[in-house]
């Protein structure tokens, strides 16, 4: 079995938790590390296998990423897949000394995006991710390079994406060796349409390699928008405990997709998640501790599953 | 044209405001029928048609809906559709009196549910559509009957309800002179999955006639239940402004499905709605001025629209 199929198999739907890193982007007054190790274990225990738990960027003006190598530490200890977002050669060049799973480059649907945000074109971007793929190929075989396209359904800047652009920079991603792509709707334009056309000819591109959808719930689409993605091959979704993560484009905007609403979602269409949603309440307990000036969404915090009913893995019909 | 192609064009989505009816039911403090007619008044202005403006249940019992026949009046004085609860006899009679275009009968899926809720048999209830359909033929010719399956998609009482179950009920309520059936999934235990196969079977059910899909929000999956709703068949959704109508059996749950995301949702997928955002915003105002004490859900009074992009029935890809 190739790496990428070990740590994401096509016959099962993986969610990847963002918030250790996506959800705590913004956040003022950042969990310590204690606490973000607290809530990793509890998470681990509830059935989650799969975060990004930080990112290599300069501690100086991101402190609560300094301690990424803690984080990393934290989760390989418990045996949890652990990535991290390595946005230049760096980073990247950190990431290779740990026990990293996965380095996540992220390369601008939009050239103007791509300016405004990374200072750097779409191409010097994906060179970043053949650089990180080569670097990694000789240092650390069997680490993973995910790359991730953020605007990819629809920008601040540009506005609407073609779908052939997004594809084709997809191509050029898997090309530079990259093992894995996501697709990231950054700003939450899109629909379930959008997401579902687009997921499809993702799926068509990357064969029998798995892809990432990656969903911000800032326009409310984002469990549709997760519904149309699995039925469209996507069988790697990330979220965030409690929808953690606010946009930065859209000031008072909800995060990324709610994980717990995820889990429900993916159960009651068929998908085995193996996520217990009660023991990921208590991870959730805790991050709300640890940073209690944050807004945690999701519905299944609220009303919890049917108690009587069939749900988990489809339900009866 | 039938009396029901006009109201519920086959070849277009009609999105009902539940609101002033199902958002009202458990409100402590009810707005002033001023107050519902200004919200009536603003939400017409904003391309809304449809209504459910109340129910003819007893006053002393239900004050909020005191005041049907003021808001039905108002509603044809703005040459919108109308329509109100009848839920027994009394009810249907007192309906075909006034202008009302619409009369809603309730049948439960479960017979534990319609026991414990109407004090009536599922039998009883499809008799009762009979009744107010005969009347009306007699009476009003130019009304509808609305059937609405309440617990369709998962039930708090008996928990999961058969789809070939609710498939009979809907036939019975069609052959008792129904015009237009409705599923409902009332205390949101459904996943897109349920809500897709059960759509998918209405329509075959049904052929030409449409069919009308109500949602509760309680579990999130509200937005992606109508996407499977409208990717199945269904023309039809009922939805109130700013999710209102919270669920007597998920305490602290979220209510209908929003009203102000279902337009987006429907645009986004290609369907004009013809309701203005921003208008619906005013009328939104209103509302939240008259039920201070109501919560308010909703990501698109949050976020907006994108505003440098195409999503206005369809995106372009």
């Amino acid at each position: 079995m190739s790496r990428i199929a070990a740590i994401y198999p096509s016959d099962r739907v993986t969610l990847r938790e963002v918030g250790l890193r996506d959800g705590l982007q913004l956040v003022k007054a950042p969990p310590t590390t204690q606490e973000k190790i607290d809530w990793l274990v509890a998470e681990v225990a509830a059935g989650v296998r799969h975060f990004e738990v930080g990112s290599f960027l300069p501690a100086a003006r991101f402190p609560q990423f300094a301690d990424i190598d803690d984080m990393i530490a934290a989760a390989s200890a418990l045996n949890a897949h652990s990535a991290a977002l390595t946005l230049n050669e760096r980073g990247a060049e950190r990431a290779l000394r740990t026990e990293v799973d996965e380095l996540v480059c992220v390369v601008s649907a939009t050239e103007a995006h791509s300016q405004a945000n990374m200072r750097r074109s779409r191409a010097e971007a994906i060179e970043l991710v053949r650089h990180v793929a080569t670097q990694r190929d000789a240092q650390a075989p069997a680490k993973l390079v995910n790359a991730g396209i953020s605007m990819a359904l629809g920008c601040s800047l540009a506005g609407d994406v073609g779908h052939d652009e997004v594809l084709k920079l997809a191509e050029s991603c898997l090309d530079a060796g990259a093992d894995i792509v996501g697709l990231a709707d950054t700003v939450g334009y899109a629909g379930p349409r959008a997401v579902g056309a687009l997921c499809a000819r993702m799926e068509k591109l990357c064969g029998n390699r798995p892809f990432i959808i990656h969903l911000h719930d800032t326009r409310g689409m984002g469990v549709a928008n997760a519904a149309a993605a699995l039925d469209n091959g996507a069988r790697v979704i990330d979220a965030s405990l409690g929808g953690l993560g606010g946009c930065p484009f859209a000031p008072g905007a909800t995060g990324n997709v709610v994980f717990e609403d995820i889990v429900f979602l993916a159960e009651t269409m068929g998908y085995s998640t193996g996520v217990d949603l009660a023991a990921l309440g208590r991870a959730r307990a805790i991050a709300e501790a640890a940073i209690p000036d944050e807004t945690f969404h999701g519905a299944l915090k609220r009303a919890g599953p049917p108690n009587n009913a069939s749900w988990a893995a489809g339900p009866a019909v």
